[in-house]
């Protein structure tokens, strides 16, 4: 059989930090301080593997398992030179889980165990802390209840609740040892009551019951929702760690703590941390109690702080990142009970890998895959308007526990959140405090306020994982979740009123303050710097107005993959003749109309172009069926009719002619431009127009004129012909504008003959939005109905429109890739679906070779971050098979993970198939900057 | 220079039958007629790549062909010891085109060319016949007036009509040399009036005008149609044949005719045809005088009578085919101006086969591939009841010129036709004559009647091409085309007025006669019986009712290869239950109305399997999305609230709750099995029910319960599941009813992972209507405001809701096809989209290795039949490579000769790419007959 049960502290240790997979985070952490000499209560480690088997016999602990668990156990007693279950010399245990990657509160954790009537005795005689013991006991019967035995955590709250109503008394620390005997009485009646049995006695079922309730909660729905949400994957299981008690809650020398070795709001690289005197850790994260800064534990314990310090230092030097420590204090000595390394905010993610690069402790790469790339959106979105918020009443003031701004409606459950979400609003969430069943309100807010807790509070340390801004602790605050009001600064606010949150300073204000736009300066922009020497994709923006485009800029947008052209037929004046123009009943009616549209569209043409400065700007040609220009209500028709001067009947007849049952797959794309080819045609000459005006001024252009919606190439060709008749006559014979025409791949079919449509295509961008909805028969607008159900059910782990379905549409880019490139060698390859912000999808088309992504302006950074990331991480296989082809092109044959595990995932008999992708990087020649 | 002109007649024979590329089929045929020594005037023709050469140059005739025409031309008249534009002994030629494939009339042809003032004076000298010249004269000023110069062929007309009503007269023979001449004078003065030329006299330019104008001809718009019509492709051009004209007008010992060597309207094995004295070609053919039939012919000339006998003997025995020949008697001199292989209605196409096969002319296999599958549909419907038509009033008596029933709209202009087709009505075309021009409209209507011409007609003859059913020649119909009215037995009709056809008897009925159904009977049994002898696939059916399972086991289906349930869920009492359903708020709701719809659903299925017999059933679950079960109208809902006694609003709600901007791709098929369990386990429990009650009985079932909609493994998983409790439920353990779980492949996603999904699927079955719609983006309710302009424009070829779209598609049924054999060597294939009954899209199925077509039930014998051909087509691929795989597929690479083609059309470029198919067979083990 092999080991399955690992030994730390007392100089016995058997595990490593290394050993993550089998011992989990927790574990192999305290197994690697046991070795660098920090002082951690002794115990042991049942493996992730146990874990594995145990769902493998039907949710059954091993037998040999339970054997080495008695050994350790043994071995366990003589280091600490006591028994579980001796009234003598009691041994209290804790036991907790523990997975390979962190999932802080979602499985269950026991403390205390190995109390019972007689063991309670022996507490007292032994520690002559009377309080002491019955406070362990009833916090061990009410955990142990709730967590192995199913009794509602609330109903035993309720009897403590009720015991100091009876006393008149705020706090569980006025409660004295009578108090807590009373209360442990109840409890057990309680218990008894619920479950029909007495409370177990013995000490050995306690512990068995209690490996297996951590087990099991390896399965519950909040493990399971949050791996989901945090894309962990492929995990065998949770450890359980098993070890010795240590007390903070055995005095006035005793106390526990969290601390980090840098700041985890801000990444100042200062000692950062909170510690309760005369508590155990629960008292800290739950944030009942507000616990105290921790410099003010060098006043109060100089020694214990100083070595806390070393420890700290130690351990990062260590780990060469920041860490996140609990501690406690037991007696006037120092017990390290975790470290790992520690969950942070974006701006200090930034600011920690850009320090540590200076102070040596990591290189320049380390740095770039520090951040995750998804969580620069927070640096990226929202800061209060500086100036407007001074004319915002400051309601209160909390802990800026998670920086940033939000802006929502108030609602004082999760499942208003959720709601209020689904429904559009923008949401904060208010609450006293949070637990781990409030992740899905969170996750559906952009802030989250309460009125109690630290800035290691429950609340504080999701919001900061998640990125949600966070004003924690707020005692002013008087909320009422039940009559679903907030008091605040002198106001009452119900659910539904607009309040705004400022993370980063801590502050409430009333109604809706307008936010601004961050830049990227200091480390953000130093950290981009960084990414930019890695990456070989080319980021592009999606841009359609010359201040998206200038944003885009900033941001360090190489071009415009995607302007929508519709989207300048909106505005003002232009909407009247786009309608002129479909309600006209010939070409010469069309074309009249037109041509009142041409000199915006030229217009707005120049301004992109001189702003892109000689960087590619893809025009895509009008895409929406023609029904999206005319007005939907019955008023605005007959509006319409009138300003138009045509017969209502005649409107409505017209609309009802283009009406659609399907219109995602219905008249528009390439297909207006074939029907109507004057379109085409004016938004031909209007791109030339342009590009030749600004080419004379000495400015660079370089128009990438894109045709949607092509599934055949004879589309295209029809499409093609008309623009270089019209680039031939406006440009004339010696044209000084460097023009392509290509296509987007967003329909199956043109992927499936991209061998075809590359003979006429100078480059492909994919359509991704539309590829996806097709490949996967999913409306966009209608999966409402059904997608919700399918992520609970876990039929697809992610919202396809979000993140690039690999294993299809995915496989269709893969193909379009290898066939355009087969016709064309340097074909360009581009995406300017929504995906191309989101940095998996980003992963993906590196690995596929593209050439760039297109995303909004504000995801510019993100991208260029995951780029980086990416190019990084298969850094390893290119170099493994790299060759280079004719066309500059590396090749290398890499697994992908993710694409594994897809289908290990879809296919949960026997996989048999695996999908593998070449990683092929495009261009190894990436363009310098200019 | 490669020979591009040859020689034909006189001994001097240069061609031959199998030249057919490059003589065209006249021309080849012409060629082998002069080989096996019947007389034909001598001549020569213009090979087809001298056209592809003049289209090459620009529209001009090559200087080498020039050459060679000239040197032929130096033979022609030594043979014929005459000359072109020698008035001593002029020579007379016809200039015709002649295709590799039949394109009848439109192409052009230039009759009596070489004719001018000159000419015609030596003409009158040496036959003595001056009418005969003048006539000649007229008529081919007439028609190079038209063909070659551009001017009206209406314009000469009304010259000549006016002429004969001064003179008081009929017809044109009533018209002396006189009264020709002078027709000839007024041809010549329009001609010059609209040229603004004197007509020309250079006879060697009117023959070079001539084979410009023919060459032109063959990419008329005409032609065009007619190509893409008959699924021409591949052609080099036309070639022009020139042949000394010989004349059937030189008096009465002279005429000419048009014969088959059997009746092509019923097939019988008799001597068929009809003939004009006094006349040329072009007047039988146009229908402007009635022709006598052929058997009058031995009355008035016994040895030309005899003589043509044994040619048509002759010829039929050679070509081992169905013969359709013109020919000319000069003088009582007979000569063979034309053979080939004749067209035929699906009735005689059927009759001759099995004929021959009994005269041993061909072999089974040759009988197969005589009859267009596509052609049978013309058998398969409509035939008059033959009791309900006695009580219909007998209008008229026409000829019986293309046999089965029409009952349609009265349309007397091709617009008319099309625009009523369009709006969804039948139409019967009613005109005096019909033309070239007409094709669009003849095609449009159901059935054709005209007032003039005979059974070989231009009406008669394309009519039988289309498979049209047709009355020609009913002379007591007054058609007053202008007027649009028709007056026959008493009655007279407008258009849109209702009238039916029946076109194997020749008869008129007023208003709408009811239709019945045929069988498969006498020949038409038989072919089957052959068919069935060669094809690899199953052939099953779509059905969804008793009567359509009943009438597809009548016609030969091995199967139901598609029953929808949802259609029995619309049906009187159910579609009650079904909105108290969808209205209901809960899970409970829901349950106790399904309970109250399963009675119906299982006794469905009872009858469905007991029909079927032991024959495989496939029953797909509901698939359509909700509120297609809700009215649309508003008095409809209103009246739904007041029958449900629901409150209106809340219907309106629930309706508006449940619409969808793209239904196609919203909440449908699986997608409402996942999120309404409920709904799948009642239709498995009325399935399985059934089954066990059937079993019971001691008839076999094999239902296939097929999941609609699945795009990943994980839907199929989640549903299959559901089914497999409810089967382990009703049916115990030991189930004596034989099923299969499978899905419907027709989002693209699942054939891109058909490997992963075949872990969980028994068969797949191809939905090929929703496949097409995905993976072209196409909207099958929404293609009409620009697929018409597709086909137009020639950017799409067929449309694809209707022919598989082999390139796109295809690809991706081939690549679920090797995927799912990949993962389950033995799953089961098939396809239900509408293709199944499309004999090119069967054709695709049988060379992928499909295990079987579904389709309507009327279409079991078509499809059975282009199994069959498909098999022949690529039996010789198959004996090529043929190995016997495990599961006993036969493997052979053969190119795809139509994807070929698909490509190289897609690509005008350069073709790189070749779509290539395998033909796979996959099993050589044809369940034997039960």
């Amino acid at each position: 059989m092999k080991k399955q049960v690992y030994f730390f502290g007392s100089n016995m240790t058997e595990g490593k930090k290394d050993m993550k997979d089998i011992l989990g985070g927790k574990g192999a952490n305290l197994a690697e301080m046991a070795n660098l000499g920090i002082p951690v209560p002794p115990g042991f480690t049942i493996s992730t593997e146990s874990c594995a088997e145990y769902y493998d016999l039907g949710k059954k602990i091993p037998e040999h398992v339970i054997a080495e668990i008695e050994d350790n156990l043994v071995r366990l007693e003589k280091a600490m030179n006591a028994g579980l279950g001796n009234a003598e010399k009691p041994l209290l245990l804790s036991v907790r889980s523990g997975a390979a990657a962190s999932m802080p509160g979602m499985m269950d954790t026991i403390l205390n165990l190995g109390l019972n009537d007689a063991v309670v005795a022996g507490l007292i005689k032994k520690t002559g802390n009377e309080r002491f013991a019955w406070d362990s006991y009833r916090r061990f019967i009410q955990m142990f209840g709730d967590v192995v035995l199913g009794v509602e955590h609330h109903d035993f709250e309720q009897i403590l609740g009720n015991r100091k109503n009876t006393k008149g008394v705020k706090f569980d620390t006025e409660l004295d040892a009578k108090d807590l005997n009373a209360v442990v009485d109840e409890y057990k009646k309680l218990v008894k009551k619920v479950t029909k049995k007495d409370f177990p006695t013995d000490v050995k079922e306690q512990l068995m019951l209690a490996i297996e309730a951590v087990f099991s909660s390896w399965n519950n729905d909040r493990a399971i929702h949050y791996r989901r949400l945090n894309d962990i994957k492929g995990l065998k299981g949770t450890a359980v760690n098993i070890q010795a008690m240590v007390f903070g809650n055995m005095g006035e020398t005793s106390g526990t703590g969290v601390c980090f070795s840098r700041d985890p709001s801000t990444g100042e690289n200062v000692f950062y941390g909170e510690f309760l005197m005369n508590a155990q850790g629960e008292d800290v994260v739950a944030g009942i109690r507000t616990p105290k800064p921790i410099s003010e534990l060098k006043k109060t314990m100089p020694k214990v702080y100083d070595e806390l310090v070393s420890y700290y230092k130690k351990l990062e030097q260590h780990y060469k990142d920041m860490q996140d420590m609990e501690f406690t204090i037991q007696e006037g000595k120092l017990y390290m009970l975790q470290t790992r390394n520690g969950k942070r905010t974006a701006q200090a993610a930034v600011q920690m890998a850009i320090d540590m690069v200076k102070e040596k402790l990591i290189d320049e790469k380390t740095a770039v895959t520090r951040v995750p790339a998804d969580s620069l959106d927070q640096l990226l979105h929202k800061q209060l308007d500086p100036i407007a918020k001074k004319k915002h009443k400051v309601l209160g003031k909390g802990l800026p526990a998670s920086p940033g701004a939000a802006v929502g409606r108030i609602a004082f459950s999760n499942d208003s959140a959720i709601k209020m979400k689904e429904a559009g609003d923008t949401v904060v969430l208010v609450r006293n405090d949070t637990s781990p069943e409030d992740l899905m309100g969170m996750n559906a807010a952009q802030g989250i306020l309460t009125s109690k807790g630290g800035m290691t509070s429950h609340a504080a340390v999701v919001a900061r994982g998640m990125g949600r801004c966070c004003v924690s602790g707020c005692g002013e605050a008087k909320v009422d979740e039940k009559e679903k009001t907030l008091e605040l600064g002198g106001v009452k606010l119900k659910e539904g009123d607009y309040i705004t949150l400022d993370g980063t300073a801590g502050l409430v204000y009333e109604g809706q303050v307008p936010t601004i736009n961050p830049e990227l300066s200091g480390s953000f922009g130093e950290l981009m710097k960084f990414a930019d020497k890695f990456r070989v994709l080319n980021i592009r923006t999606n841009a359609d107005t010359p201040k998206d485009a200038m944003q885009a800029i900033k941001f360090g947008a190489e071009g415009i993959g995607l302007c929508r052209t519709e989207h300048m037929f909106f505005e003002g004046e232009r909407i009247k003749a786009v309608r002129e123009m479909i309600l006209a009943n010939d070409v010469d009616g069309r074309k009249v109309a037109l041509a009142k549209i041409k000199p915006f569209q030229k217009q707005d043409f120049i301004e992109l172009f001189k702003i892109m400065d000689g960087k590619p700007v893809t025009i895509r040609l009008l895409d929406p069926p023609l029904h999206e220009f005319l007005p939907k209500e019955e008023k605005d028709i007959i509006e319409l009719a009138k300003d138009m001067k045509v017969p209502l009947i005649a409107l409505k007849q017209k609309a009802e002619k283009l009406h659609e049952v399907n219109p995602m797959l219905g008249h528009r794309g390439c297909r207006l431009g074939i029907t109507f080819p004057e379109i085409t045609e004016m938004q031909a000459e209007a791109i030339f127009e342009a590009a030749k005006e600004v080419a004379a001024k000495g400015i660079k252009v370089k128009p990438e004129i894109m045709i949607p919606l092509v599934g055949k190439v004879l589309e295209l060709k029809n499409q093609k012909d008309i623009v270089l008749s019209v680039a031939k006559r406006v440009l004339g014979d010696k044209p000084k504008v460097e023009y392509m025409i290509g296509t987007m791949i967003e329909i199956p079919r043109a992927a499936l003959t991209a061998d075809i449509i590359a003979q006429e295509a100078e480059f492909f961008s994919f359509g991704t939005n539309d590829l996806t909805q097709m490949t996967l028969g999913f409306s966009r607008d209608d999966v409402g109905s059904f997608v919700p159900d399918y992520l609970r059910r876990g039929i697809i782990e992610k919202d396809p429109f979000q993140v690039l379905d690999r294993n299809g549409v995915g496989q269709l880019i893969k193909m379009a890739v290898e066939k355009g490139r087969a016709t064309r060698p340097n074909i360009k390859l581009g995406i300017c679906g929504e995906h191309g912000g989101d940095p998996s999808s980003i992963e993906f088309c590196h690995m596929v070779g593209l050439n760039y992504v297109s995303c909004s302006p504000f995801r510019v950074p993100i991208a260029r971050l995951a780029a980086a990331q990416a190019a990084i991480k298969y850094a390893h296989g290119c170099e493994l098979a790299g060759t280079k082809t004719t066309n500059g092109a590396t090749n290398a044959a890499t697994t992908l993970a993710n694409d594994k595990n897809d289908s290990k995932k879809e296919d949960k008999s026997s996989a048999k198939t695996e999908v593998k992708t070449k990683v092929v990087v495009a261009s190894s020649k990436k363009p310098k900057k200019k």
